[in-house]
């Protein structure tokens, strides 16, 4: 399996929750898709049927990945557009709270910043463990994250769905860190709007994403950059009757073969996407059993369930300049703003020769900073 | 030259209305970014410098097209997207009135429907040559094409900007038909908002686009899908100086490179971006002199100026069968839909070749359709 991800070549790549690995399947895909737009004419109904294939194959892929299905899923450039979709989209009234967590990443914050400045929203944050009890009559909508970009803790989606669904507020969810690393079932959990990325977990190219609706939402939602993708047949007047009524404008079909490629070459291993998400959760197990014994170096208690992403405290040291120095050693970890964490992405690939680089290269690390 | 467009291979290219032909440059630079993408890891600072790079090139080369600066360009995956931008980061009040023409495209059409039914703001609709003489004190802004898809009319942009300020309405342009086909000055045309396409007359790949932003605009307009890019330092707070704080989130660096590259490639040929554009003119000029002698085809007069957009009415058969007929012949040409046109877009590399292939489908068309 390793040797179909090349970027792995000469370093432990444990930064997936920044971008994941591309698979050589990918490449191919990508460069099979940019021959054809470089070289033949992009015109006419044979180049149009291909970039519509194109885009269902993305569509079908991505609905995979979070449990739904393509009619679901509109195609973006990111979660944060994904989020910003659903934030754009609603019509928001004067006196509507939104309730997040403490714990976001800007592409959440950023959509809630805007949204305050611009509708005069009040937006709330809370622990991220007191969420449900957060919930009240004035809150409109609860926008978090399922994975915590900070250390990986797990939300309980279903019992937040619950308590906003029981006082008419909408669930928005930031799954940029967990489709692709844990299993994700957006009708079990309940939520109402799921945006994901495809450059991370997903092991997709850059700018490609989804952002799964739900079907009450189909009518509930705007369009926010709408274009000839919105409406029937591309004649403006009648939505078309999918998700796909969302997608923000064009995104280039090299970008969308990547992320379908890179979707189904996970999907076709043996095992398929259960035994990786499976084998990226065994794996971070065994890291987290290896970090335990490294001295000065703290895995932190995400306060509820694990995934893959994984923060570590480095006893005082500056985790800019511990990153800096694990990237020097061919160690490829990152730092959290605003916190004094380090954070380490265990991908499926993952093995004993990686964790014993990260092992030695923590232990490495000078001992003030 | 025409060795330098791979597409244009064995056919008679002509229509770059829709998408044109990618220069083998710009295929060049999207195989390199497209190796780095994936053989490289696509994290830490040296990739996170290489992506702002790619960024910061992509915004230079659009800038240059339509004569702005690229701290007044947002980097946007279409046209539509780019109007999309303008039209959902106004704060709209209820009783304002948009002024559009007859004949624009879905990429104007979709957002103003949009409007119209969130906002309730009501869309009027005036020939091409009205639109002066309609601002009135309730328009709120006049959103309409620089060079109309369906006959290659230029409108006069200053003229109809003096109108709309008048009574401080704003001017937001569609430039899909226009950035690259014909010189665009938007400082001279003193447009407010400037949407345009990297896929047709620039030559760049599908899902690249600009928008370009009046600087007096800069704090009116509001940021729609808010990103990481949206705020100084990545930071949520602080929006950007510049109008990057409208980039509507990640387009994959891949995209960006073939777009820079592919204006790079014009602006670095004998004579540059000016001489191209003379160059598209002329050969538009030899294209309506082979075609006055056509039997039955009719050279549509725009009603204004010209540009290299050329519509042919067939004297009562069906525009979509003609389009038909001479891509059998390896035309390449495409139909309006709701006129009984075909279009011929007339790029500065069509040759005598071409137009004779043009001349003799035409000649060729069925006596009944």
């Amino acid at each position: 399996m390793r040797d179909q991800l090349p970027a792995l070549d000469g370093v432990a790549y444990l930064n997936t929750g920044t971008c994941g690995p591309v698979p050589a399947a990918a490449l191919d895909a990508m460069q099979d898709e940019l021959r054809f737009q470089t070289t033949r004419p992009r015109i006419g109904m044979p180049s149009y049927e291909r970039l519509m294939g194109v885009r269902d194959r993305a569509r079908a892929a991505a609905s995979r990945v979070v449990g739904g299905v393509p009619d679901e899923v509109v195609l973006t450039g990111s979660t944060s557009t994904g989020v910003g979709l659903a934030v754009a989209g609603i019509d928001w009234r004067a006196g509507d709270r939104v309730l997040t967590t403490s714990e976001e990443h800007p592409g959440v914050l950023g959509p809630l910043d805007v949204l305050s400045r611009r509708h005069g929203v009040a937006v709330q944050t809370v622990e991220a463990g007191d969420v449900v009890d957060a919930v009240t009559a004035d809150t409109r909508a609860v926008v978090l994250s399922h994975v915590l970009w900070t250390t990986g803790r797990v939300l309980d989606l279903p019992a937040i769905a619950e308590a906003a669904h029981a006082e008419e507020a909408l669930l928005i969810v930031d799954g940029a860190q967990s489709a692709g690393n844990i299993a994700v079932d957006v009708h079990a959990s309940d939520a109402d709007l799921y945006a994901f990325s495809g450059q991370k977990w997903l092991l997709g190219p850059q700018g490609s994403g989804g952002l799964w609706v739900h079907p009450r939402m189909l009518d509930r939602l705007q369009p926010v950059l709408p274009s000839y993708f919105t409406f029937n047949a591309g004649a403006v007047g009648e939505y078309r009757p999918t998700a796909a009524r969302f997608d923000p404008g064009t995104i280039d079909p090299v970008t969308l073969a990547g992320l379908a490629a890179a979707i189904e070459w996970v999907d076709g291993l043996p095992g398929g996407r259960a035994a990786w998400i499976e084998a990226t959760a065994a794996a971070a197990d065994r890291a987290r059993t290896a970090l335990r014994d490294v001295p000065r170096v703290r895995v932190v208690d995400p306060g509820g369930p694990a995934s893959a992403l994984i923060a570590l405290d480095l006893d005082g040291r500056d985790p800019v300049a511990g990153a800096a120095a694990l990237a020097e050693q061919g160690v490829l970890v990152r730092s959290i703003p605003g916190t004094s964490y380090i954070r380490v992405s265990i991908g499926a690939w993952v093995g004993a020769d990686d964790l014993a680089r990260l092992t030695a290269g923590l232990e490495a690390l000078p001992a003030e900073s």
